[in-house]
């Protein structure tokens, strides 16, 4: 069945920072008309950093949809400049909340987070060989630039931990889960865990 | 450090069919304040759906906001009156997209598709032991009762193809990867694959 959707006609709602919102309404496979809201949004990159002993590091973040801080690996939103290079915008995300910088990024692919209605796309990425510029201890993760309303703790767990608490359903953040699920049936932990 | 925000004021923005819109005034960890741009969503329920036969069901469905069809699990959106209760939710969905029952689920926990910016979790369950209801041949999936704008193709395919799909970034949808990969981490898998 050929289920492509039509559209008639826009109406603009909403003009904000980080989404606009929009009503289109459409021409439906069997002639009928519905209405499709709809949020446009830039799109994203998340980071999952892998370091060489072991341990992912996470960012504690306050998440004011859901009223509490939640566990996520490093993420951040696609500046229009940046459309066409979603890696050199999680390599600016990764040393923003984190501190780091990595060796070797392989892309573990995209993310639609909810395509009935908002047109966000992740780009996700695995991060190996980290390390931190001009340190004598890499324990050091000194966080730059941070946007200013951003506020987030670094936190470093073992695969093995983070892999649990995912199984175990204590990391509801979708696009972390399917970083790390996606790394590990890939075999990207295998050396490590 | 705690990284609680705290709400000054709301602003209604818009007041949707499956989504209302708000503008938040906070107040930072630091004392200063900062907009957050709230999308509201009821929730949702995705069902993975495990044949016998070493196959998942999955629905192909456009996507209004990408303008193309992609595959998903069967999922749908949660209704007030069924909050507490995304298991009936889930049941409905999977009967209602194609035509199944399932003898056992299975929660696979819950997912947050946007924490920044949504207020959206989805439950997500696998789903096994699948029959059809008076149905001389298993093969036949009916859909029943599907929404009035919901135009949707049933697909079956084996589960090692979804796997080889979903690693090589043919599956972007995020709770499709998360419920397969997780179910594939816990082994459930296993007996099939």
């Amino acid at each position: 069945m050929e289920i492509r959707e039509k559209t008639l006609s826009n109406e603009k709602i909403y003009d904000g920072k980080i989404m606009k919102i929009h009503k289109d309404t459409v021409e439906l496979p069997n002639g009928n008309q519905a209405f499709r809201e709809i949020v446009e949004h830039s799109g994203g990159v998340c980071v999952l950093p892998l370091t060489d002993c072991r341990n992912i590091i996470l960012v504690e973040q306050f998440r004011y949809p859901f009223a509490k801080a939640i566990l996520e690996i490093p993420a951040g939103k696609l500046e229009l400049a940046e459309r066409h290079n979603p890696l050199e915008c999680g390599k600016r995300e990764l040393f923003e909340e984190t501190g780091y910088h990595a060796k070797e990024f392989v892309s573990l692919g995209e993310f639609y987070p909810t395509p009935a209605y908002c047109t966000e796309v992740i780009h996700m990425y695995l991060a190996k060989g980290l390390y931190v510029e001009n340190a004598h201890n890499n324990d050091l993760t000194p966080q730059n630039h941070l946007d200013d309303d951003e506020f987030l703790n670094v936190i470093k767990l073992p695969v093995s931990k983070i892999l649990e608490m995912i199984l175990g359903g204590e990391i509801p953040d979708g696009k972390t889960q399917a970083a790390v699920l996606k790394s590990k049936v890939l075999g990207h932990f295998s050396d490590v865990v």
